[in-house]
Parts: structure tokens; sequence; C-alpha cells
């Protein structure tokens, strides 16, 4: 395949997700393959001086920095929802920004934009009080950050919503998971669910082309992305970075 | 006795240690009389929402806020030195630091100064190396912050090792705690170490009028001090702190 | 009020629910007055610690142990539900049950029963599903141990799914909570749902006399209890403790 | 080489060292291979889960399970001391102890020794008072478990406190480390302190020969070891452990 080099499409992975003694992740060889790092916060991964290397690594090789927060879940890795009021999320919310951002600017970086980790993920784009929550918690720390979420076919309310807050959105999509036709993804734990190396990259290519991909039932489903969600948590998933690196063209 | 209506003295205390459920502290007595809040920083007390509290605490009282960064140890509330090297220490106070200035900041507050907590700032005060870290840590802070630490005999020396960080120091002095002769506290182990509220109040007024304490010894010993650390644990604690505002005159 | 001797109902409160060097609850003051203690695990409440030194306080009173293990959740205070699979829960239960069971046989004591706290207990009354892996991990638990939960109108059913793991059950009552006509709780969040000091003694006598409750509808609701809940949070609740306790004679 | 079999030496490794989402050691692949498997108990690393995980592995291959309990600090990973006082640190190895008793137990498993974790056994190791609080400890739990500790030139005296408290002991060598004269390991910082491959299984060798291995001066140091501590966190780990069992004999 020729790289479509007139592609602004931008590459996303969470990163920084060792701690302490537990290394996750295969950080060093991803961060030079993608466009954006969402960095954990230390409260589903992530430590103090996990978030400095990943923050110097995504230096060393210009990639933008995102905040990665999370509910206050080591064990469960985040992926467990913890129910808290409104304004508990927003505290929650503000403190993992502004120890991400502190911390990168005392590096020389610029932290641009926020993307919730898994159950807070999940949530939020389940509903739609949640999701107010958290554009509410990032429009209102105090300096302009974006917001990542799932381009659904919710997209146009979504924007409206954030306009509302004066916040910025970055709609993702994912390079090897299956769609449903409402642009969400099918659930982990249904079969077909994750798509392998060819589907995957077949996929982004659909996505690139014509702005769709194919659904479950294989309807074509139009998505507005501005970054595609990678992985790199093993060889296998470097491999299809790799890939999707060479078809997007050199960063 | 007349309040000392001209001295510039400040009265600085930690809040903001409760954290979840369980309370501690009488933050919204001792708030009104002092200049200073100590803020913790969610690793030896305090959390997300225990933080906005105490920040808002701040704001309505118009006092000043620092960060009370610790070690990372919320079982043994910081009190329990942690050995790590000073590349670890640095990440764990950028931190900290990190969360409690973005938080503030998104509440129209500004953190002026660092003042470390328990173990870590025993340790700080008894190990020059150890000093020499945190003094990095905060001076490579993206934003100017001033250090607070004890004012002892070494005071001149920890000015000039400060300067070659650029770094403004906060000298404090106690105004319960029996002296020794270099200006560094009697360990709360020996007896005689906590003064009673007579001898407190005692302590405080000759430090305003002569700059000077009583030591252990009975020795007279200079002290330079920009503050009074104060506590507000109890309600004793609570009357001493409103005695010695009395003494100092009104805010 | 005259005692009512002949009553065999017991007195069960929550205890051991201080963590380091935060305190909470007035244990010494209610130990002496009740029959059961529900000792935190270290899990929403307690450490190794408080662990021992609540379990000698009911050895000093001759207090029954019940080991009152809950969620993963310290900051929330073990209130919030945590999602996690049965074969996870089990494991959970069974690590904390296994570490009071343990510290308490090497103080002399033997545990007797298990109660889930706050959101494990309150999700574990709502599921069927829950309840049967509760049930499943206290009966899997090397030695027998009887299981609390709240008497209510599907007593008999709860009775015949212990039967079917050999599982002893004791059924609890609230003397200061009303009640809803299925003898289910009514929701701290509706008015009226927590008795004063007159009325929850009044519905602990009409519960001794009559074994009924009186629901919030006004209705006569029948409560089989084998012990009462009681609380030890603050100085009221004590004082309701001892009412209580004289109503029902002496231990 | 040969196999020794007449040996009676046993392998004990460190497993049971995963927590929730991260994975740490070959624990798979080492069971096998070894006797005594040393479970860590939730506060250096492991989680309930993992804990049922790696005890049901142990039982598999029927290898004997020791307790590996530490200091309460996940993010260090156990490598740095905590100083609690003697009844603290008493408390803490109780809960631990008792957690993974009663959990065995519930699998049809019994629990033999003790092993504490990194900076808890050089600390150990190198302080005599907290030698005899950690014996006292093990001692005073409600069932008889052995203490395993380092083969040094203080055995004799170890074993004689030991008596004092009625308490067995379990000596242990290391396969793969240096030893100083006086039958202590060189420091990790040290050049040459980790043996190679080679000069590991000549160390074991020798040690099964002759009881003695060579020290760092070239002296050759008599130990009496009825363990031999084994790793098992990396391929080359696992393949040293298959060596070693190869020149023991089959278990």
């Amino acid at each position: 395949m020729k790289p479509l080099k007139n592609s602004s499409i931008k590459l996303n992975c969470d990163l920084g997700e060792s701690f302490g003694a537990w290394q996750m992740g295969l950080d060093a060889q991803v961060m030079p393959l993608i466009d954006q790092a969402n960095v954990a916060c230390g409260f589903h991964a992530g430590d103090p001086t996990v978030l400095v290397n990943t923050l110097n690594l995504a230096k060393q090789h210009q990639v933008q920095i995102g905040a990665h927060p999370s509910y206050d879940d080591k064990q469960g890795f985040g992926r467990r929802s913890v129910k808290m009021n409104a304004d508990e999320l927003k505290h929650l919310l503000w403190y993992q920004i502004a120890a991400v951002d502190g911390v990168a600017k005392s590096l020389g970086l610029e932290l641009s934009y926020i993307k919730p980790h898994g159950a807070l993920y999940n949530d939020m784009m389940a509903s739609p009080a949640l999701l107010d929550t958290v554009m509410q918690a990032v429009a209102s720390y105090h300096k302009p950050l974006k917001l990542m979420l799932l381009a659904t076919a919710s997209a146009t309310e979504h924007k409206q919503l954030a306009k509302g807050y004066q916040l910025e959105l970055l709609f993702e999509a994912f390079a090897d998971r299956r769609y449903k036709n409402d642009g969400s993804l099918t659930p982990r734990s249904q079969a077909g669910s994750v798509l392998d190396h060819q589907s995957a990259l077949a996929q982004v290519q659909q996505l690139l082309q014509n702005g769709t991909v194919q659904s479950d039932t294989g309807d074509s489903v139009v998505i507005q992305a501005d970054t595609l969600c990678v992985h790199g948590d093993n060889p296998q998933a470097v491999a299809l970075v790799q890939s999707i690196r060479q078809l997007l063209g050199s960063r």
C-alpha cells in the first residue's frame, strides 16, 4: 500500500502505564510512531517517575501530550466504574490534569488535550450527564485543553454541547475494533470485536479514503475522525502501528 | 497582652489533612486566624475533593496557599522516611506541587510556596544533600515558588545554597515547641518539648520583641523567622492560635 | 422503660474503622455495650494495628467478633460499588476473612461471623446473584462462619439458599432506620429515613415485644431479627446504644 | 554435570508478584522446578486473585508454600525500609501471614514457612533487634511456622535466638549472588555481585559437594543451607533454575 501523504489524521496511543517495578507497554518502540501520547496520570497506572520518563520520551520524539485521567483504581487498572457525584469527578479530573500539566511544563512541554481512560471513557460515552460533567471539568480547568472522545453518530450533538463550554473536541476512531452502525464499538466480549492485522489495516485505509468504516452488519458508517487510537502493549500491536504509520506517511 | 501591631510575622498552619470519610483538623476554625495555609497534596493526607474544599476555604479568608508535599505514605501520615534517589524525590515533589498548583489556579488562586511535610521536612533539615534535592526540585518547577523551612543556626548557609538556585526562602519558627541552642527543635519524645499555652505565648512574645527564644538550656537563641507554625488539630491548639493572633494584631 | 430481660436479641456495631492517624468511631465507649463487633478488615477502613487494637478491645469485653469485609475502596470508605466477577469477589472476601481470622486466633479469639460492609452489603441485598456469590465465598472458607444480613421479607428464600451451602445466617434489624413494607430500609437520601432517639427506642421496643416494625406507610411489618445493628460514630449514637442496652437488660 | 541425587537441598523462589493488570515473573514456568514458593501477600505485590492463582499453581505442582510478607509499599515493591515500632511490625506480619494462611487452607493447602521480602529481609539480617521482632511475630502466630533467613556466619546465634521462641529456622543460600566472608551477600550495587549462569552453577555445585562457597576475596566460606533461593523473573533466570534442578535431580 502506498502512503496517503495528504492525510492529516493523527495516531494516538495510551502510554506511561507502568507502575513502580511493574512494566507495561512498549513505550519506547511506539512513541516514535505516533503523534499524540495519552499519558497515565497516576490513578489507574503511572507514578511520578513513570510520568516524567514518559513525558521525556514524548519530548524526544516531539509527540503531543494528552493527560489520560481515570477513576481512582490501580487494582482494576481504571476499568471499573466508580460512582461519584459530579463535583467529586470534577475534582478528580482537575487533580490529574493539573499533575500532568505542571510536570510537563517543568520539562518544557505543553499539555494539549485530555482523554479519559477505561471505564471513565466508556461511562462518558454512554451517559450524557457524565459527558457533561467531563466537559465542564475540562472547560473549567484554568487553561484551554481539548477533549478527545469517540467519533460516533452523536458527534454533532457532542460538538453542540462542547460549544456551550467553549471546548474544542478531538474525535477519535479505532484502527483495530469492529464498529456498530451508530459508530460505537462492539464490546470486547463479542466475537470479532478486535480486528486482526490485515482487517485493521483495511479499516484504516477505508477510513482514510472514504471516511467510512464497515460495521458489524456490513453497513458503511461515516466516521469523521481527527485521530486514530492505536495500541502498544505487545509486539503484534506495535507491528500494526508501524504498518498504519507507513500507510499515513512519515510524521 | 497588647497587640504588637507592627509585627509582620505570619502564621502558617497545616490544613487539608482529612481523607475520604476521615476528618482531621479544625480547618474552618483555624483558617480565619492564619496567613498561610500549608495544603496537603494527597500523598500523606488529603484527596482531590478535600484539596478543593481546603483551597476554597483559603480563598474565602484570603489566606496564602502553600503546597505541603510529603513522602508517599498515607498509612504513616508521611511521618516515616522513605528512601528514594534524588530524581525520584524531585518527580514526587513536582507531581504534588503541580496538582495543587493547577487546581488552585482553576479556583482563581495562586500557589505561593512549598513546605515539605513530616518526615520529609525533618530529613531535609537533617541532611544537606536532601535539602539540596528539595531546593533543586522547587527551583526547577516551572514557576517561582518559595521554600518554607526551619529557621536555625544554619539559616545563612541555607540562604547561600538557595541563592545558587535563585530560590527564595521563608523561615519559620514554632510557637509551641522547645528549642535547642542550634535553633533546631527538641524531639517530641523528650519531656517538655511541647510548650503549654502560657509558655508558648511567652515564647511568641519574646520572639516578636527580641527576635530570640529561650532554649532548653536556658540560653537565648536568635531566630529570624518570617512565619510562625501553629496547629489546628484540636480545640486547645485553636485557642492558642487565637491568643497568638490577638498578640500579632488582626490580619 | 423496664428491661425486657428475656430477650435474646444481640446488639452489633461496626468497629475498627480508624486508619493510620485518622480516628473514627467511639469504639472504647461502644464495645462494652454490644454483643457483636463487626471489625473492619483493612479494605474500606482499618489497618493491621487498628485491627489488633479492636480485637483486643473485643476480647476485654467478651464481645463476639465478625469480619466486616468490603470492596477495596479506602477513598470511598467502601460505599461505592466495584464491579468484579464472582471469582474475584470470592478471593477478595477470603483474603479479608482470613486476615481477621488468623490475627484473631493469634490473640486467642475465634471469628464467628461475616457481615459485608457498605456498598457490598447493599449490593448483596439487592442482587440475588451477588448474594449467592457471598454465600458461596463464606461457605467455602475453610471453617464454618455465619453470614449476617438484613432481615427482610425474603428471609425465607435467603435461608433456603443458605441451606444449600450449609451456611448459617444471622438476621439483623436496624434500630434507627425507617423500614419499607418489604422489610428493606428507606434510603438515607429520603426524609425521615433515620429515626431520632425516641423513635428508635420505640421501634426497638415494638420489635422486641411484637416482632414487628412500623413501616414508612404506617403498616406493621414482621421482622425476625437475631441482632440489632447500632452505631457508635458520635456521642448521640452512643447514647442511643446505652438506652437500647438498658431496654435489653445487661449483657 | 551429573545429578547429585542424594542432595536434600530445596529450591525456593519468590512468586505471586503480579498486581492487577501488571504481570511479573514467569510463575507458570518456574513453579514445576522448585520445592518452595514464597508467595507475595498483597503488600509489596500480589492481590487476592493473584494470591489464589499462585496458590493453585503451587497446589498443582505440590510445591510447599511460604508467606512472603513485606513492608507496606507497592510503589517501591517493598524495597524501601519503613520505620515502625516492634508492635506495628508484628501486626503487619500477622495480618499478611493470616491472609495467606486462611486463603491457602480454603484451597486445601497448608502454609509452612515465612520468608520476609526485600527491605524487610535485609533489615532483619542487619538488625538483631528487628530479627528478634520478626521471630517473635512468627512464633506468636497461632500455629507453628518456620522462618526462612539467610545462612550466614551468625547462623549459630540465630538458632539460639530462635530456640528461645521455639521457632524452627530454614537457612537459605543464594545460587547467583557473590558472597562475603561473613556469609552475607555483596550488595547489588557492587560489580560482580550477581553471578552469570556458569558461575552460579559452579557455586551451587561447590555448595552441594563441599558445603562452601567462594567469597569475593577468594576464600572458602562454610554455608549450611536448607534451601537455595532462585529467581524466575526472566527467561535467563528460568534457564538457570532448570540447570540447577538438573544438578539436584528431579523433585
